[in-house]
């Protein structure tokens, strides 16, 4: 099993894609891919239960190939590391914590979108900080996952 | 497996509710139920694991039957759902981030009540962020949980 | 399972040990123990998963035969007494949440170092919350871990 983190600035006026869905009302967050934390989450979740380090070392700010990468395209690389090297995915949990956007109403579509990508049953869970901190006074949104990967094929 | 986060403002004045006690010395957090941040962790971490959504669809603001509902029967109701949906609680675990109330002295306590309405193990923990952010400067509490449900009945 | 956190102040001049390593060009964490974040998160982690408590009833402030404990140290000493209560470690997974120190060049060598003395796969990601917050400032590091434990000898 492993666990991810990840934070991210909201960037004014940047398309906000978050769990693999673009949100057209919201501001996106800034980074060196799409700034999709919740993918992110989930990304380094999955390289951690596999033993297989983390996002930095997978398409990190030095990689030119992973600019403005889809936070979809990093789960599907993921998943396909991860069974070069003889593990499937169990199954993965993942929590957005930020004001916005509003991940009830697509909760389900983005389950089916990375569910899909990682063959496993995924939930995706929302909260808020409660108006504290970055994530509570909008300034940035983080995301938290953990994921269980087994040896198989 | 799942993972659960939640955070709340403490209210000056609020009776204090954190792990299905009562801290009569410490001040409560505000929220739509009694403001336990642990249960609320533990709720979310359950229904991630079993892909049942999180505590926004399980018992959110929109829903008065739930206005000051106590943390015991968040945890309590949610057990009942996930043995509806097939499945059993292995372990929780939960750490309480925040600076006060002391739960050291009253862990005991705490893991047997809320164990009992797990049906399963409960370790419940507790730590600060060392007077950084708003957990540290006592502006709010924050919690998380993990948890492992496998399929029986 | 269990899951664990920590978070600790920054402390200028002080001896830098993060993932039971020290970096030299780094400041530390102040602390009673050596600070180390990464490692106390580990513990936290496995005390949970064992349901043997947390960091503060295994080795908190008030015992002083702890005082500036190692990180390493206090990982060797929980695996113990997880041994003395029938357990082994599966697999651990920790991210360190910091600004510094790079933990990339030096991931392999701590994962040696702290696999030794869990006797179990473990891996360590890092990870900043860009600029935002306590660790995004560089006021305090952070850090979060998972860990699997099962019955065995």
């Amino acid at each position: 099993m492993g666990q991810g983190f990840d934070a991210h600035q909201i960037e004014k006026g940047k398309p906000c894609h978050i769990a693999c869905l673009e949100f057209p009302g919201d501001d996106g967050c800034e980074g060196h891919s799409d700034g999709d934390v919740v993918a992110h989450a989930i990304v380094d979740a999955l390289l951690a239960a596999a033993g297989l380090g983390d996002l930095g070392s997978f398409c990190g700010v030095g990689r030119k190939e992973y600019e403005g990468a889809s936070g979809l395209r990093l789960v599907g690389e993921c998943v396909a590391l991860l069974a070069d090297h003889g593990f499937a995915v169990g199954n993965v949990s993942v929590q957005l914590i930020a004001n916005t956007p509003k991940m009830g109403p697509r909760r389900d579509q983005a389950e089916k979108i990375i569910g899909r990508a990682l063959n496993a049953p995924v939930n995706i869970a929302a909260t808020t900080t409660d108006g504290m901190g970055f994530t509570g006074e909008g300034t940035g949104r983080a995301a938290i996952a953990t994921a269980l990967v087994y040896r198989g094929n």
